[in-house]
């Protein structure tokens, strides 16, 4: 049966949902057959049940699952004999480590970043909703939150430490082969390349031919994206 | 062959070095026969081979192996028929990972939180030499240095959120076991409760269960030190 896998999408197909990345690399982890719809943020209300606010969502068969963290741990439980997303119980603590470290230090970062990108290159129907609802929600405009971008490129840079210490060790987060923790951190820079020309990852750094790795996976699923930037094809 | 272990101890035999409990923990989970040596800082640079500058090392036989995080390498690589430090290769980036985040991050809120009562129970032979090292190392006295103590306290128990999020799932960052993920964290607490009286983790805390649990493995190998404060022994 074919998962029907809910995205955002941009102008030009642009695929910029970090969090949608996530669940993208899941599902082509786990070899599952999924089929992507590309729908809009004032679409959201209207698909599966009708009940989503937010993207990803997932509809298998007559089970939804909406938020990608939940979205990893039904795949995880609903396909056990497919590749485990965790590789082992420390890999799940690593996992949700990364998710929460993201979700409340990096993507701040990345909002300094991105933002008015996102904005800029929305189809028209949703430039409105996105404006409002993250001017209510951060309580400043669109403007005022990227004028502090350099620094925020620089903190974000700064804060990749500890990930950046981790892949100088072996290929991937997981080992030999990505897991989750590495999906978690590839959707981070997803999101940036699909709308914004600013490099996230400078040449020199040890991450840089990571994402080249990662770009690569499942027969090169991001490198064929719409984006602004691409390490170099390193794998074979 | 008794492995020879050498740690800092301060005045009542508390030991306060959370670098030295990383150790300490990774050659109980080996089950390696190991003797304490207790020193002081100003012993360090007549020990094993009179070439070290910091603790924790590690006499193995002959082999001589200092800093932490090569020790845990060293102990995973040489007794590999011994229970994994790390479980797998992504709870060995998971490991990686923390430790660069522990001193860089974690360990700048604990030192403006204890730097003051590591100083106030030194023996009084290593009370010069720390003032005037940490003076050096940080541009600034140790009064001045906890200063913004309660923020520190703060900040570390908020930074601490993607571990608090990743223990709320299973009972050790390793699963149903402690791995060296979990004793990366431990050795964090055990360094304050060692040598200062605020109780670095609220009751309220998903993280003080689990460091409760931390305390009474290896047989109270931690609920046994001098110390401050203590989660109440949960297990059994």
């Amino acid at each position: 049966m074919t998962i029907i896998f809910y995205d955002l999408a941009a102008r030009d197909g642009r695929r910029f949902s970090g969090n949608a990345w996530r669940t993208c690399f899941a599902l082509a982890h786990k070899e599952l057959k999924f089929e992507t719809r590309s729908i809009r943020y004032i679409d959201i209300k209207a698909i599966a049940d009708g009940n989503q606010l937010t993207v990803p969502v997932i509809e298998d068969g007559s089970v939804i699952v909406r938020e990608s963290w939940d979205i990893a741990l039904y795949l995880e439980e609903a396909y056990p004999d497919r590749p485990s997303l965790f590789g082992a119980p420390v890999g799940k603590a690593y996992a949700r480590h990364l998710n929460n470290w993201i979700n409340t230090v990096l993507s701040r970062f990345m909002l300094g970043i991105v933002i008015k990108d996102v904005y800029n290159h929305l189809q028209s129907a949703d430039k409105s909703y996105f404006r409002q609802s993250r001017v209510e929600r951060f309580g400043k405009s669109l403007d005022e939150m990227v004028v502090k971008r350099e620094e925020c490129l620089l903190q974000l840079r700064d804060a990749l430490a500890p990930v950046r210490a981790a892949i100088a060790m072996q290929p991937f987060l997981g080992g030999s082969e990505p897991l989750y923790p590495d999906y978690l951190i590839a959707a981070l820079f997803q999101w940036g390349r699909a709308i914004c020309p600013v490099e996230l990852i400078e040449d020199s750094d040890p991450l840089h031919p990571w994402f080249g790795r990662m770009l690569d996976l499942f027969d090169g699923l991001c490198r064929k994206q719409v984006a602004y930037w691409s390490p170099p094809q390193l794998t074979k």
